[in-house]
């Protein structure tokens, strides 16, 4: 993907998801050093969608980041190959990554052949997800997209808790709280962060 | 489910799958105490339907078993909830379930409506996998397929292995081989023998 | 450990915890049908000290369930032998058992030689945690206990939630709640109810 | 710790390990850019010893790194502080690291006081294993490693496989082979070289 998609993606992204990308970031020149952060998700409801929003504030919130938001049938081998960091997002399905997730992992080998010559290699990789209910597969659906970002030899990192960020969003708890968004937020701000630290250490 | 029809199915499937199911179980008249496993897979390469054949041929050597193999795609909301064990086959991409299989348990709540109300309650599970090499995702896939069944509160049992059945079918070690075949036996035959203690227990 | 060991321990926990268990199915002439839960936990704040009453109280509500409560270091290899099902309960370290319950669990084979010849094989198995902060590693921890039974070819379920009970209890939750302390008992009834079906069936 | 003690553990435990270091990274002047590689690990019959040993000898491979090689008791929270990256081995038992490798975590917090503000944070993370059988929990094992270090913000790789390196040492593949060592020799290479990038990176 060239840069000027990238920057019209983030542009659009932020629009839909009804965000206001900070202008440092994405409009001001980027720099040699900029780096990109893509966010994947997959929502039904509306509620891992905004815990996206919260993880591209954080992200954006980064100096240097350039933070694009898609949704998961809308991402492109392209843009995985173009990213510098990739963060991905799932409702809790079964203790599990939802199906369109899983579809999307798949893919990285069956359709976008990123997995021969592990393209994905040394990339940052970070989960987030929401689920009904405070332990119904939260932690195991952020391992289960950590493992296949690992085999991918896509490097690994926590944000905004123990795996990474999460919500409980069903009747007990239903939406998305402050607190969930600040998890989220502090997960973007985490991934971005450290994939700037790799990004320079591998072009010195 | 009718009885005639599991009784068709099994007799189908054991056709389609190049099996000959032992007479004693699905010929036989059926005593009130007969256990229905059912056993799905989804296969590409053929490895995972050998790996299914041997699951079925362990399980249908237990008196009064009687046994279905099934695509995961033919699969119907009416056999999981006839059925009193329920043994899931994927391979593992990318440290995980197929896209295929997680898209059926995705259906339990979506189309098959099971999960409300715990229709698959204490019913018994079992998992099997294929993968291209030792430990790369065999293991997390057991884990996953037992974690969709124990939400979904059924009681989990392992069988040829310490989580399930499995075999390595990459490069190092094509194909399934004479002892990966026995291991699926042995799921199968477990699962069914302890099908049918709680099934009497239930009765009871 | 013969019946009268069983009755004598049950009440010792019981006092010890400070929980008085139902008249009916510890104190009452044990039929023939008698339903043996223990219960092992670690515990260094109480919390899951609570949890394991709470989980005690619920197996105890079962008719025929006879339930004994014990702290890690005193469960011996005899009673592990004679129990039907067992609930490990543990605190999440590094989303994972404590080392306490984790030499427990070690000490199945190097101590007690339970995993030869897998003598706990079928006996069925259930786990409760609690945790610092909601997605901290309740989840894998429970997944973890669970591992080490199905290793040891024992039946698992879950009870209280998707994989087992579990209560946060860190700064923004302290303690264990109500709901939590439920969840704990509907784990406890659940898995003696289980355990009674598996027992019955085992002598038909 | 000092740099002096440092290189005296390395040479002391490439002695103990019967593995002589290449001179380049552990006797020569240091550059500044050193990246010093920690490898901890947990051996009873000296199979994930000898794993140990072929990780150290991978990461000794890449020009600049630093290697130490201790059993798990002796490692100390200075040295912890001091490492880029960290390298833990565990033989599995049911399914989960040794107890003493969990202990060795525990101390993080209890011991070590590594837990509180993050001490660990950015340091690079991986795993290896050594089970009796395929698939015995293996992964399970390096996911619980790799769980341990990303709560404590370390940043996760795989290498010489889809989790980490690992051995199969049971009745039916006695020891550790040469292609199970070299899969410990890729681990080794993989983190000290992604622990390169990202100390230079954090220097820029």
């Amino acid at each position: 993907m060239n840069k000027r998609k990238f920057l019209k993606q983030a542009g659009a992204a932020s629009v839909a998801a009804g965000l206001v990308l900070a202008s440092r970031s994405s409009q001001a020149q980027a720099p040699a050093g900029d780096v990109k952060v893509l966010i994947v998700y997959h929502s039904v409801t509306g509620n891992t969608e905004k815990m996206a929003q919260g993880v591209a504030e954080g992200a954006n919130g980064v100096s240097g980041a350039r933070v694009v938001l898609e949704k998961v049938g809308e991402a492109t081998g392209e843009e995985l190959l173009a990213c510098d960091a990739l963060i991905v997002g799932s409702p809790v399905y079964y203790a599990n990554m939802a199906g369109e997730i899983k579809a999307f992992f798949d893919n990285w080998g069956l359709k976008f052949h990123l997995f021969t010559d592990f393209k994905m290699r040394n990339k940052i990789g970070g989960a987030f997800v929401t689920g009904g209910s405070i332990s119904n597969g939260k932690e195991t659906t952020m391992q289960s997209i950590h493992a296949a970002m690992l085999i991918n030899q896509m490097s690994v990192v926590s944000g905004g808790g123990a795996f990474g960020a999460s919500a409980t969003t069903g009747p007990d708890s239903p939406g998305v709280d402050e607190m969930e968004l600040e998890a989220a937020r502090a997960l973007g701000k985490r991934v971005a962060e450290f994939a700037a630290i790799t990004k320079r250490g591998s072009k010195s």
